[in-house]
């Protein structure tokens, strides 16, 4: 194996041999192949495409670069889930304690906030106490105990996607489907599962934002679970405009407690349930999609999917009386309502700008481990499709300081765009399309 | 500068911004950027290209990064030669001498044998005692005093080239008309010249083969030198089949010393006139085209191209004897004459397959700085065109051994494929497009 060959294969769009190309990635992972010319192989990637079987050997020296976790002792089976990332996407706060309580094991490795998104380890973290970075006995100990577990991901597992996903923040090769899709799935293969339910965002505010490349996502992913003998199922989902009604670390947190109180707000409860049957529909291959919803909904309103969390803050550390209470979380000093400057029907609320001002206000990241302020964030009153007259509130700052709320205030009215009767209104489908690996 | 934003801009096939890449290049330069991120830029221009700002951008990066000769204290125009390389390609060797002789100095900056080529270097050190590292005092005094002088490139010149040069040949990005285009400008610019002729092979024995590319390469490189005040004409010249008939360092050099004593091949002589002639109208821009042919063949008639070479081959501490009689560069110990298997029309004599034969004799490199046998390679006696008759000689194997003969011998018929008459013959025109940047 050369490696210049493979690169110019790559480069000139040939279809590299399986062989050759996994000898490539195995003498990276050694150090025998340079940064340098995984950076020309990755452009070349990103430019040219990777085929499935391309693909399929990616995931599988990610996986082999690292350890998988065995979960067969478990006394039922396994469903995991993944999301792409969007603004104001609290879903897995909600989703995993309601999945455990329908009787099904949740094993979560989960990220921290990418760019103008927030991840899920940010948002457990808000809750005071609540550790992510459990040792992999711990973990098992919480998931046999709960049902469920969260931890960050660990140097353990495919280490190689840990080392290329670097390389692409530095390079230009981040956003390109096959390369996102192996890097997700080589994670959640190391999960032992027997079922993986995707979430694919699709929107402005998602990191593909175009419906041709989030569906060449979904299906790439579900294809390589297929490969792999993982049942896996991906719901393209709106991500046109934040989900629900909080953005901010803390504050979307507490909405994800609140939809477990039965006090959600409408897109994200309708969200979560559905995706709540998906998993089950995947942990039990007799159960049909309504007696799955049914058993969904049941756990919602029983409070069994909020019991399940209070039991998983306490096994993993955290101070459970913010479950009780989850207007705890909003914890800004700070507190600016904001009003419509013009009156009309609000034709977009524009995910990115809200998610880039979360990090203006100091609640993400710019660099790397940097510590953020769960506090602050946004509340929003209105959505896409709704008539708001001029000086009507339209949503609350939630800042450290008073120049930090004139500043959110200037980002809210600009994310929330005001038109006139009939212009379009930007509103997709909560779920616009479905794949399911197990019989497409 | 964000690095990251650059390549990606790139990636997206923007145009850059000339402030913006001289920015990203002199980083590189200062080793702030690392080579992963440069190889991700040099794949994503090798794919999108890079137009013509670009390309000056990073030729005067190139230049900026180190010295230029100054010249202007020679009593007389100081006229350059690049050729892009193929196989049997030792012009250079008779066109300095014969330029000089005109009365115009040639400084030459020259390379090593390159992949399946020979380079100029190489050749002339086939010559006993030839010394082609000299000091810069020292090729400036051999230039004053003989007209003409040939060095290897110095750490001095273009160090930014030779890096960027080191990273494309292993990161698969060495084939792409403006990265080649910049890589031979910015040393040809450091010469201190007042014109520029380029050889620019065009066919199966060029490194890039096909008349698009190689065109694309020519007007590239004859923009760059009009943008930067270099006089500057370019010729596509025919590398469908090896240039003369001698193909191997020491074998090249003794006909092209013959092509001198007015024994060459039709092809090479002409081609070396041609030149000639082009470099006496850049020096000497009254000439016209008649007159500086004239001139040309004068001084190659004459003997004074000869003597030139003489006078060079002394300067440079060589052994003169040698252009007494050329015949003592074959030194090779085996020689074995190769028969036509099939009697009909020489349709086509494959340079590349050649030049890797020279290469599998001992007579080119596969790792830089590797010894080299000089007295190997191949003698031909047919071109394209010709008609052979089974079992008439077709050539002469020049190798070490008698096992180095038979896989020479085996190449040399692969080379020369016969057909049957009527069969389409591969042979381009000598010289197929003309260029001139002082017009154009």
């Amino acid at each position: 194996m050369i490696p210049a060959r493979v690169i110019e294969a790559k480069r000139d769009g040939e279809a590299l041999d399986a062989g050759l190309l996994a000898d490539f990635l195995r003498a990276y992972v050694r150090g025998e192949v340079p940064d340098y010319q995984m950076a020309a192989f990755l452009m070349a990637a990103y430019l040219n495409g990777l085929d499935d079987d391309e693909t399929e050997v990616l995931v599988r020296c990610m996986l082999e670069s690292g350890d998988t976790l065995d979960l067969s002792h478990l006394p039922g089976p396994r469903v995991g889930k993944h999301s792409t990332g969007g603004v104001g996407d609290k879903v897995s706060l909600a989703l995993v304690p309601l999945v455990a309580a329908c009787g099904v094991f949740v094993p979560m490795i989960s990220g921290r906030g990418l760019a103008h998104t927030g991840g899920t380890l940010d948002k457990l973290e808000a809750i005071p106490g609540f550790q992510t970075e459990l040792s992999l006995a711990r973990f098992k100990k919480v998931l046999e105990e709960v049902g469920c577990a969260v931890v960050g991901q660990t140097t353990e597992i495919a280490p190689l996607d840990r080392r290329l996903y670097a390389l692409r923040d530095v390079t230009g090769t981040v956003s390109a489907p096959p390369l996102i899709a192996a890097s997700i799935m080589s994670k959640k293969l190391a999960e032992g599962l027997d079922g993986l339910l995707l979430d694919v965002k699709v929107g402005s505010g998602a990191f593909i934002p175009g419906e041709g490349g989030a569906s060449e996502l979904a299906e790439t992913m579900v294809k390589i679970g297929r490969g792999q003998g993982l049942p896996t199922v991906a719901l393209l989902t709106a991500m046109d405009r934040p989900l629900g009604n909080a953005v901010g670390v803390g504050l979307e947190t507490a909405e994800a407690i609140r939809c477990l109180r039965g006090q959600g707000p409408p897109d994200l409860t309708e969200l979560v349930l559905i995706e709540a049957a998906e998993m089950v529909c995947l942990a039990d291959a007799g159960a049909t999609a309504i007696e799955a919803r049914d058993r969904a909904e049941a756990m919602l309103s029983s409070g069994a999917a909020l019991d399940r969390l209070v039991r998983l803050v306490e096994a993993q550390g955290g101070d459970t009386t913010v479950v009780d209470e989850p207007e705890r979380l909003a914890t800004a000093r700070e507190k600016m309502e904001v009003e419509a400057q013009d009156g009309g029907v609000v034709v977009e609320v524009r995910p990115r700008v809200l998610g880039e001002g979360v990090i203006a206000l100091g609640g993400g990241r710019v660099l790397m481990h940097q510590p953020i302020d769960p506090g602050v964030g946004f509340e929003l009153y209105v959505s896409p499709g709704d008539v708001v007259v001029r000086g009507e509130p339209i949503g609350v700052v939630h800042a450290t300081d008073p120049e930090g709320a004139r500043l959110g205030a200037e980002v809210l009215s600009r994310a929330v765009r005001v038109g006139r009767p009939g212009d379009p209104v930007v509103r997709r489908e909560l779920v616009s399309r479905r794949i399911d690996g197990r019989t497409e």
